[in-house]
């Protein structure tokens, strides 16, 4: 079927009680998102990134669009266009695609403000459970333990892919990284990240294994970020760690908002890293600290290149 | 009247549709927080944060607990206990505490799982117009320019916070500051860094005329933060861009979440720097770029002291 037959006014979803729009709004639920290996990915942004990725390789199960959406955004309607009926991850199906009224969107959706778009992708297609198995060795990559608001994790995905960090993991009992909150909040990186979420607290990841230092943020470590730059900057003199340089691959642990990681988390790690805070603040948001440590990472390994 | 005889159990407001409970829940919106002064903090660290300001000098007006929360959490029992009925900005007003039960609570509170505590603040005390009147010229400013998502003020106010900004400014057309969620957002930071609310887009905040230089936080900026950084850590050579020093007294432009900076804005400004995206994320959240760049001043400005 042709993208035109595909997006064709004649086929556009007008019925907000329909089944298909409630399988769609049920996705917002975790248990619905695991027992179908399905997720929502919903505004302009995150939409326009998980559009370009599907081109490169598919993740997109089904794309619904309003059509004032499409008159708004050309350069969207264009990719809407090239994904619709393109090749879906699953053998053999392709990415359906309808217009659908406002009323169907807003039915389909979890914002409070849906912005005319909505795609279904698909989970496996984003998560990876072993991001070792690749070509080169990862030199860069986070871990959530037990990370609960999915704004956090959304924010700590986004600033990972920004820092360009090879994958993202979440710790059991951390947020559904998937959940629409926070695929809101990562702006669409949640598809161009690989993110693995099988990992629990008790081995990170299997990241000494494979041969990355592994550095907790604690507000309380005793080891300063700063400190850890300037040695990797200068690129003489002593290390402010025993043996632990921002320049190595790394595996960055981030803890709960509240409880942060616990002893035995961080006696698993090379060396517990705090951000300095120069201010009055009493310590940083995860997703804020996370940032940090990640662009100190990505320039110290970037000039160490 | 003594803390006890405030936070009496006696006097617990058990009535959710009382009066001042719905005075209280009424500062949720922006027009009763600019007609009364005050504005609401909740959640324990941003109230932890309030009390620790309070302490300082006063901020409070008013502070309601649940039996449990204090119990749960001495510590904070004690900071609240300490704050009852001290001075509140008002002059001759002492601060008014009381128990309250869960109903009461979730009744006052703006928050979908209020977490026992809440305080009303006054909004003069903690929004200075003018930052530059002080002792110590500012070393380090941060414009919101129509940022329009609670949640990335409150990140923004945070971050600029913990890299110890003398001010945070928010233009005309940005979010209320002093909103539920940009408060919790700050988690008590809102307090503790002075935050200006008066400077129109048009006129950055007077920045020029104080002698700082002026950055401008761009995507497409023709200037490389990382290449500012390693210019201020070298301290010899060029400067990537004319006169542009990340040790200098520094007052960055943030625009709005959508749009960015207007063209006419970004002309205001000494240079426009972009922070670097090592990976495949088309571009950062307003947050977390304010966090890379005031960092990045934060890092600049201690190494040159």
């Amino acid at each position: 079927m042709s993208t035109y037959e595909l997006l064709s006014r004649e086929r556009t979803l007008i019925n907000p009680t329909a089944d298909r729009v409630k399988d769609v709004a049920a996705l917002a639920r975790p248990r619905q998102r695991a027992k179908r290996g399905l997720f929502l990915v919903e505004g302009p942004q995150a939409l326009r990134e998980a559009l370009a990725a599907h081109a490169q390789s598919p993740i997109l199960d089904a794309l619904y669009v309003t059509e004032a959406a499409l008159e708004r955004d050309p350069a969207l309607a264009g990719a809407v266009g090239a994904a619709a009926g393109s090749p879906a991850p699953v053998e053999g199906r392709r990415v359906f695609a309808r217009l659908v009224s406002e009323e169907v969107l807003a039915a389909m959706s979890d914002a409070l403000t849906p912005q005319g778009v909505l795609a279904v992708a698909h989970a496996a297609s984003v998560l990876r459970a072993d991001p070792w198995g690749r070509e080169q060795a990862p030199r860069l990559v986070a871990a959530m333990v037990r990370v609960q608001d999915p704004g956090n994790a959304g924010t700590l995905i986004r600033a990972a892919d920004a820092a360009g960090a090879d994958a993202v993991f979440a710790s059991s009992g951390s947020v559904d990284v998937l959940g629409p909150k926070a695929v809101r909040s990562t702006a669409g990186s949640c598809s161009t990240c690989p993110s693995a979420s099988t990992c629990t607290s008790r081995r990170p990841c299997g990241g000494r294994r494979s041969g990355l230092q592994v550095l907790a943020a604690d507000g309380h470590g005793d080891v300063d970020l700063d400190d850890l730059s300037d040695a990797a900057a200068r690129a003489d003199g002593p290390p402010p760690a025993e043996g632990v340089d921002l320049r190595r691959p790394t595996l960055w642990l981030f803890g709960n908002e509240a409880r942060g990681l616990t002893g035995a988390e961080k006696s698993l790690a090379d060396a517990r890293v705090a951000v300095p805070v120069y201010g009055r603040a009493e310590s940083l948001n995860v997703g804020t600290a996370a940032t940090v440590c990640l662009y100190a990472s990505a320039r110290a390994q970037r000039t160490a290149r």
